[in-house]
């Protein structure tokens, strides 16, 4: 009979990815982009280089590993907030708030979403998840403002797909100035909440 | 009496730094931050190292030189659309349009951008940088802004500050989505013109 110690190791592959995916985050945010390495990320995940090596072999990889898991940890949370709202305009406001960096671990997400902003400039496979990302996430905006007008929250004559990409534009390009202290999170927040009014059903310009 | 070709050369230091500061703009462009070196550079710029030193001796220092050039740069061109325009919208709408990556040199100074958002984070000389550029570009818009509601062609009741940093975040944040191939530029001055709409005097809901 086979000694319980010397049974294989059930591996869950998933939680492996996803722990040498954040790994790389932090190796990321702490030391830049440049500092990616086999060796590095090893080390920050405290498992060998041929642990690593058995996920991803290339830099290019573990970048696209860490940006995939950077997509889903966002999509995880802004799915959480969403559940914890009573109506399509509060999950349309609670979920461009998740993405602002508006306390530290939106920061830490958001430091490491501008270092991916930057480097997919020079890597097709990164863009490729960039275009997929974008395409999802405005997907989502554009059907929660679809569900808001429909409700009678938010007027009916918008179109969703161009006020969707508006507000993750706005939310996308606040995020360095907030990060370098241009902004306060409440300077974003009336700013967030000042383009959400005039979306409101029956708002007209002198009402703000 | 001294020989001409023995004259000590006239050395304009202010075109040489614009010189080696537009050879870092390449090297980031071309290779990424990471590969910024006083090596690198000089061999950029086609001078000696000895002549970078001269100007700037550390990578942070190169690239807080780089950084000053892109924000001096693009202010030119902002300055040099906005006096070929007859109205204060116009020169609101043109100023935006500039900022935005609509062609190969405006994607070129847009990739640099990008580039220093990331490097922003972990470099608070890079961050200052930032902020001044920010508040000066902000108060640009915003003083646009007010010279259009002033000559009744944008709603005298907007808030001129807030509209701006909605504005200019709307423009930064659509960058990467039109770098990686989301938005045509078609799309994304459709998109200015949307948001602009909104802000024109006498508009309402209903008349978009």
């Amino acid at each position: 009979m086979r000694k319980w110690w010397n049974m294989p190791k059930i591996v869950d592959h998933d939680a492996r990815r996803r722990h040498i995916a954040e790994a790389v985050h932090r190796v990321i945010h702490d030391k830049g982009m440049e500092s990616v390495s086999l060796r590095e990320v090893a080390a920050e995940a405290g498992v060998s280089m041929g642990t690593v090596q058995y996920y991803v072999t290339t830099k290019d990889q573990m970048l696209l590993l860490a940006l995939e898991r950077l997509a889903s940890w966002i999509g995880e949370r802004v799915a959480a907030v969403a559940a914890r709202q009573s109506t399509p305009l509060d999950v349309l406001r609670a979920t461009v708030l998740e993405l602002l960096p508006l306390d530290e671990e939106r920061s830490y997400l958001n430091r490491i979403g501008l270092a991916f902003q930057a480097s997919s400039m020079v890597s097709e496979n990164q863009a490729a998840a960039m275009r997929a990302g974008y395409a999802s996430l405005l997907s989502y905006l554009a059907g929660q403002i679809r569900a808001a007008q429909a409700a009678g929250q938010l007027a009916a004559h918008l179109d969703a797909g161009k006020e969707a990409s508006i507000l993750y534009a706005f939310a996308q390009g606040i995020v360095n100035a907030t990060l370098v202290g241009h902004y306060t999170p409440e300077d974003v927040a009336a700013l967030l909440d000042h383009q959400l009014a005039r979306l409101v059903a029956g708002w007209t310009p002198d009402s703000t």
